[in-house]
């Protein structure tokens, strides 16, 4: 029996693959599939089926490349969509895979015909369920996604999916969900390798709620829906291009670097952590360090440009990876030698003014003359306190609340470690903001001095 | 948090590394440890400690020289045997590897002071179990391998170990064994990649016993235990050599493979498949296919002897692992070229007769000519069924049973599929056998044509 | 700088990548690109020309796949042809590749307009020269491809490009030919890694000779055409299938394998060795041993045909690779398990009765029942000796010349190591000879043993 | 026929790999031989001989593991040393590899033993020379490494190994020398791939002198030696430690670093780029970005501390190979996640000035009050001219001249492009110094704008 999780960091994302004998099945490919096909060809399988559990919103999915190359059967989720290609599974639809039995059951609620997978043992006891978007480890799937006037509906549906077709399975049963940790998907996913539906009973936090109604006025929460997501979902339903057949991002010298951007319609990515972007950066870029990327291009990065890449100067295979996952297929080219070739060639760069904690510990103390800008969610500040005085705007909402800062003053971002400020202060930057300093260590290098928290 | 099962394949072993944020332990550590420094390492892990689950007797454990290049402590369960290095684990141990705590509780029942570890999940549940060979995917420990005296006293104390204290975790806790199916430290381990507490005490055949006196003198079973235990066992109480100062296994031409072998105390391993060896080998080797080298090498092949591989030509670097995970330290070299070169070297080589299922149906039928020698052990007789008049001697008990052999008469031998038939074939050939023939396919093709089943 | 010969075994293919700075060219490459793209991205190479050295007829060029995926200029030799993609290049045309220049120089002989490239050093000193298939180590290129009618003006070419453009260039200058040693496309390329034009005019035995007449007359050699060459000049012309959109080969089980074999136009390619397909074979199949698939599938195999392939059980990833070098994408199943499975199932298969050279030389001395097929070429009987009484017809004639084979002796099939043998005795079995026989060691067993040489 | 050049970056360093049918050499091995043990056993090949060209003294050399893993003969040059392993070459001494010759011949200049290996083609005419230091690509060995009393006579000696032994060989043979562009071994080698003695003969500057005379005359040149040559010359004399027994180097997070390295007789090695040690690093870390670490580690970096490394955040492969390559075997720790963990726990940090050419530019034209310190060497100086009123200390004098340096002006610090003005600025730092800059893009950057060049 193979059963491997392919752990897809950046999108927190999990797809599986399962096999038995000479047979496999994939569940919620990513869109670089090679991935699947090394770990079936390689070993002797033969990919028979791709499952999805849901019309996917945060990342394009692979099932259209993969039955390309193998010839599997694409089976979606939510079959009162009108895809282009592949066709839907029915609730209590059956399917073997060598000597393992699989079973499709509808599992709404993240969507309107989520589903569940079961896989059973060859017992013929239920060995793991494959919830998808519907329960994650410590957290459930969200329920605003389809907008805010299905939300009750989809609440009440997520309920009936979870306590009485999920979790009666068995307190025994290995829950595996689309996401882990980190996901935009889900609100607070727990960080759980591993997790089965009896421990989920006893520990998820929305599981503990007295009765439905408890459940559902809690999970009814809007949160943030990125605009990229618009875009996967048409792409999930019509069938993206041909990751294969995607040309090479291209290695550029200075000047070739630079004619491109001069050519219009050219965006400069720059991937690099918070302290190269802070020392020196192309002017204009979009500071995008490359954990997170998964997280903040598709608030940030437009899908009608042409984009060019910053990196430390060497070849960004996984940035162009995390990219493509996301749709991005116009990655035209990277410096190569990064902005040390940039210097050498005399071009003229920018930086962004950076601040320890504790010299911003001592000036706040001693000074009215700042603006603190706190970037971070509501609930990380809920959880981890802020600084006096500091103004809140959550990250993303920053493009529609450019006149709320001052311009005047010295502005003072923080989040929670540096990497978002930077990302903020970038875009800041593009829209002629002067003034901008990063704080290094963000919050978390705040607390661990004897600055205050409130 | 890390979590990775490796699976050693043809030990049927699992050993388990488990991290979080810069810490990391590994659980029953096979020799080659390279897979264990390269996920830790890359990823930012220090190896802090190294538990075992009791003294192993099947492979030689890595827990020295892991600690040898890591620093990591060594905590070795059977506190009853006098280790030449590392240290004793006690009962109630707890240990803290990041943010993740894991208990060590005295198991006993495979040996007398078997440990088995509880990973606490960072809700301060139980997450997962890590069972040693108490307790597998359908199965439980062997409780023979301490003698017969003991086992009566062994039984009772894995009862105890498995319902007092591994059961009562919950449910839904992960059952991380150290063997799956396949392993000789079991008697018939299920096919389950991951499995829970809750599902075992479902499915588990010895779990289903009505009271601890029936589970006793079920599991009370005296199984082949392989001559190559006691080394292990010895190795393991004083440590083995470094194996990254094991010297390389040479690749020779023909005209020294030869001369090596002519100098005495040394051995030819065939490891190719049963038609190669069939169609063509050096006389007096031992055959035994790659994939069976963990479970037979140790039955048939001598510590006290050079050994010389033959493969198809290439470098048997998977052969080499497997046998020095076995103890194996005097792999000379391998035939570069294999066969085809030695036949252009115009040296003799020898073959066995094989016989297909087809045809052997029809010998049977019309003939008395013939001695059917089965070699496959009792359960799996029982399980598939036997052919008429075949005369059964499990294949790790005929060098002792050589006399029941006939040289007279047309010897065909059997097992499932005709790999054990290949090996046994070859012992009976160095012992001067003449008339033996593989049957291809073995009762599995046998079972699969219109020829009889008893 | 960047260098690198790129050496495709099989083919003894070379082909080369040199980079500078951010650009790259690459000469003659094959089909499966990924080997390029990977030299050059993941280094910060942009590939910028493809250059070939003319029409080729031994494998499928990768210039369309790798042109797209990189926007890479084609330039092909042979202008007189008429290609439906890239553009041709013409004498002297001069090309950058960051500091290092590069001229193509007509060097017609091999065909009409074959070019060659010259690299020059920074120091504008010619470093290296690419010859293609006008020179090798060790030999000329063929001058017969093109018909026997333009053989004469062709060796006539050939000399005028070697004296007149390439030996001119220095001594010193390092030669890089598109085959090594092995490769059909030259008669008896030798076997060195490295070259230089000084020491091709001291041992290279075409460049020996007294004169131009002498020249022509010795390389107007006839030599043999596989019947794919025909195939390849066609989709080189024109440009063949994608590689990366080809699909995955099938991990198939016996039932799956056997019923696919049955629905016709479907073909059996056994690519175990020698001792393998002697033991055991599905019936009808055609053996071609994987280092030989390169040389003999373009003699045997059609490309009008579903091909199976058979293996030691596992994914046949390079034989895949070397098939497609050839252009054969209908390769649609391999058999998981191999025979081993087959022979489990129950099915039937077929065996070659094979013989040691010891036996045959007592048998020949004693009997005259026997008929002995030397399948080995001309050259290699003059250069190696024969077996008394042998009759030769060369493996590749031998479709043409079953007629003279009897039916009513056994036949004993030599070639030099007894693999060619193996792939003669499959095409007469599959014709429906039956006393078959393969000679193991062949003559070099032969010859190594006391057995007579002629 | 093998044959690959193994090329180690940093060291600028080529050795070499050999083979034919089952035997290979090794000339000049570097430390981590894994990659002779891949490229040899892998592949079939046994490691017969390991030459030595002469006792290096730029690296560890790794002959001493080699030869304990594959029992290869070690032959030493310089016979006149004590070497405690191994034994010691003789002119004209001939070895066999396959079918392959090699003959040792005594080529003294870089050293009073050094030797070239002469490898003859199957033709019997010398094909390649591996000439170590004696003659490289554009360049000659140095020849003051043994004192200046000896410079003259070896300079003599050099010149008749090179005119009397080396290029008599032929013009076509292949030169492979021990060194490429970019190593401390020679003056100014040049960057060629592959070259050969009739190349050189025409492009060598060092070949181009008129006479004996002026050839020794030129090449008596006095050139810096890094301070740790003395430990590899002893370390190469007495053989170092078993590479694979070092321990691994520990991932440490901000609160275990900073306790090591307040623990004493510990260093910061920071091998991040500049703009990144500018923008923030661990107060009295030394600069020294990863490429430069082999040229610059065995300049400031002291065998007698303990080392941590300081990196983008991941584990540090790359530099540990590095600087184990130079005998480094005390790298302790690296600092998991970086300066961004560092600044999260709230730990202190330092950062450097930077400033843009062009604002410099502006700056001296408009002000007294700065320093300029140009660390380039006296050649690049020659080469690439100089910026008005700066004052040159090499950087490798730096430690010696502090007190030309003032520390009541700011200082503004350039190399080539700002990498070693980091180092420098690094150094300074440690020393006190406060009103230090690094000048971004360097000379370079300078001389791409419309700044004046002297």
């Amino acid at each position: 029996m193979l059963f491997e999780k392919i752990d897809t960091t950046g999108l927190a994302h999990y797809s599986y693959i399962i096999g038995d004998q000479n047979e496999a099945v994939v569940i919620d490919p990513r869109r670089d599939i090679d991935v699947y096909l090394n770990k079936a060809s390689k070993q002797g399988y033969q990919i028979k089926y791709i499952f999805e559990t849901h019309r996917n919103e945060d990342y394009v999915i692979g099932s259209f490349d993969l039955a390309k190359l193998t010839g599997a059967q694409i089976w979606h989720a939510d079959y009162n969509l009108n895809y282009q290609y592949g066709q839907a599974v029915r609730d209590q639809q059956k399917f073997s895979v060598g000597r393992l039995k699989i079973k499709a059951i509808n599992t709404p609620g993240h969507t309107l015909n989520s589903f569940s997978y079961i896989l059973y043992d060859f017992s013929e006891e239920p060995l793991m369920v494959f919830t998808g978007d519907a329960l994650f480890a410590g957290d459930t799937g969200r329920v605003d996604l389809m907008g805010e006037d299905l939300m009750d509906e989809l609440a009440h549906k997520l309920y009936d999916s979870i306590y009485n077709k999920i979790l009666p399975l068995s307190d025994s049963v290995i829950m595996c969900p689309a996401h882990g940790s980190g996901s935009v998907c889900g609100h607070a996913i727990a960080e759980r390798e591993l997790t089965t539906l009896g421990l989920e009973k006893k520990v998820n936090p929305n599981l503990q709620y007295e009765n439905e109604e408890e459940f559902v006025e809690n999970v009814k929460e809007v949160l943030e829906r990125p605009p990229y997501f618009r875009e996967m979902e048409r792409l999930n339903l019509t069938g993206s291009s041909f990751i294969r057949g995607l040309p090479e991002t291209e290695a550029l010298k200075p000047g070739h670097f630079d004619k491109k951007l001069q050519s219009g319609d050219t965006l400069v990515l720059d991937i690099r952590n918070e302290l190269d972007f802070a020392a020196a950066h192309i002017p204009n870029s979009i500071s995008i360090w490359q954990e997170g990327l998964a997280s903040f291009a598709g608030w940030f990065i437009p899908y009608d440009k042409d984009l060019l890449l910053m990196t430390a100067g060497n070849y960004p295979e996984e940035a162009i990876n995390i990219l493509r996952r996301l749709g991005y297929d116009r990655i035209k080219g990277y410096l190569k030698g990064g902005m040390l070739k940039w210097h050498m060639s005399g071009k003229k760069s920018n930086y962004i003014k950076t601040i320890r904690v504790q010299k911003l510990c001592t000036l706040i103390d001693q000074s009215r003359d700042y603006w603190l800008l706190d970037i971070r969610g509501e609930e990380e500040i809920a959880e981890s306190g802020k600084i006096k005085n500091a103004h809140n705007i959550h990250i993303t909402q920053l493009p529609d609340n450019l006149d709320k800062i001052p311009t005047e003053q010295p502005v003072y971002i923080f989040c929670g470690s540096g990497l978002r400020s930077t990302t903020a202060a970038s875009l800041l930057l593009r829209e002629g903001f002067e003034n901008i300093h990063v704080i290094l260590g963000g919050l978390a290098g705040w607390s661990s001095t004897t600055c205050p928290i409130v």
